[in-house]
């Protein structure tokens, strides 16, 4: 099934053989591991073929630019019924392929099985380029956040469709193609980052993550934290605060880190709070929203 | 569910962020993945939870084996019901763990779902220590062909099982909890091997794949391919030939490569044949299983 893909620079050996090979010139390999289920992570009737290709390697890739690297190959696990149409499988294929070029990386393996529903599991590597990987763990009271990539998008996109609606098709789109700023990991990782994460969980659960794990409060300002026009508008067409999508909503795959207070940010990364002692998140000095993000889970 | 797991000296971050970093000393990573389907690839009242974790890995580290590359690291995802013991698994954890601890890799990363039924996808990563890859495209006529570990065993288990029996108690393990040759895939490698292989399919159909690849036809002794008295008994009992499951029987993941005539060739490699020009794969002449292997898969 993936024979004969393109290759990358990055590639050895490509698909066919026992196993492939892929260049590491760091030394090191950043590797990331996600498994996609039909219905769970994705619906035939909301997205295309080429809408989940795109995605499911959207959010293999994310995972490496929040290393603070960037990434080199990809790995295709994908089960499926008898009955799925091979024109399916080529729109994934092709999904799969159009988000590896646009990070010049290639498909190097695969397996292929059968099974009563669609599992897809994408493994993707990436390279650190001498950079240190930036962990959740390194934020140091002081420090700021700083975020970059939509956020809140996706999650409209999908209480539209939620709703039956198909438009506005801007966050339909952004809902089905996540646009992550795969170049702004390595880059924030050459900046500085002192922790760094890809919001895939949403906002507040994410930068949880980085908190819990650096022993440090992120306090974010809200008036910080963008809520563009365009969610206003769906947020009041569908009666929802757009501020929940924008801090709750997941993935967009937007990035999200620490820097050192001192750091000279460029566009497009956004500051929207600082690091203090203490544990959690914030928003405008209180939990938010409160009672926890788990509540609008 | 794979935080704190044991770490190995390649680890150099391990699971718990959004990415692993393992240590590619030799500048290129091997990368093989494999998708398990449960009531396809295994049964749950035919193995343990443990023997599934060891069979895993076992495939998922053959592969890098096959390829002349040590085993470095494995990261896992897996879907099941949540009806599903938690027993489970922590002994699929477990024989996971275990498998990793016999070639000195460790899991590095994960993810977990939720889904009608347990799918797990394994992604090995190995280390060529300055090899070559041995690929299945280099065996050229004059070649010998050489095959260590074992053949047959876990086919006659699977028939075992497949009777209803659970006895005798030696090929039923071998069909549970393979036994791969992992440290003589880095061996051969160093040995000058031109092609190589791990028995997944079994060894006619996997000697296939060397015989396409490498443009040659492989002449296979039928008196160096050894049929163990066990299997003979066995076979004696379900009234099978055991010669078809030395042949044909996968899952024991042993290895098949060929060397330069002239290559001193060690315990535990076994000649059976060579390689000629043609194609295919013949036994004592004649291609064998007469009209190919897919009749008896």
């Amino acid at each position: 099934m993936v024979a004969g893909l393109e290759s990358a620079p990055s590639t050895l050996l490509g698909p066919g053989d026992d196993g492939a090979v892929v260049a590491t010139p760091d030394g090191r390999v950043v590797v990331s591991t996600d498994m996609l289920v039909e219905n769970r992570h994705f619906r035939r009737d909301w997205s295309t073929a080429e809408d989940v290709g795109h995605k499911a390697a959207a959010r293999a890739f994310s995972d490496i630019a929040a290393m603070g690297a960037a990434p080199t190959a990809l790995l295709l696990s994908f089960a499926a019924p008898g009955s799925l149409e091979l024109s399916w499988v080529d729109g994934l294929m092709s999904g799969l392929r159009a988000e590896c070029a646009a990070v010049d990386a290639a498909i190097v393996g695969g397996d292929v099985t059968a099974a009563d529903l669609i599992v897809l599991s994408l493994t993707a590597l990436g390279d650190l380029d001498g950079n240190a990987p930036v962990t959740l763990a390194g934020a140091r009271p002081g420090d700021v956040v700083a975020v970059c990539g939509r956020l809140g998008w996706a999650a409209a996109g999908f209480a539209v469709l939620g709703r039956g609606f198909r438009s506005p098709v801007q966050v339909v789109a952004a809902h089905r193609r996540p646009e992550p700023p795969y170049f702004e990991g390595p880059r924030a990782a050459a900046l500085g980052a002192t922790s760094m994460t890809d919001v895939s969980d949403g906002l507040v659960a994410d930068l949880g993550h980085i908190a819990d794990a650096s022993g440090v409060r992120l306090d974010l300002r809200g008036d910080a934290v963008d809520v563009p026009a365009k969610l206003r508008e769906v947020g009041a067409a569908l009666n929802v605060d757009p501020l929940l999508w924008v801090l709750t909503g997941g993935d967009d795959y937007a990035l999200a880190a620490t820097f050192p207070r001192e750091t000279d940010l460029p566009d497009p990364w956004r500051t929207i709070g600082v690091v203090a002692e203490g544990e959690g998140v914030r928003v405008d000095g209180r939990r938010w929203p409160e009672g926890g993000h788990e509540h609008f889970r």
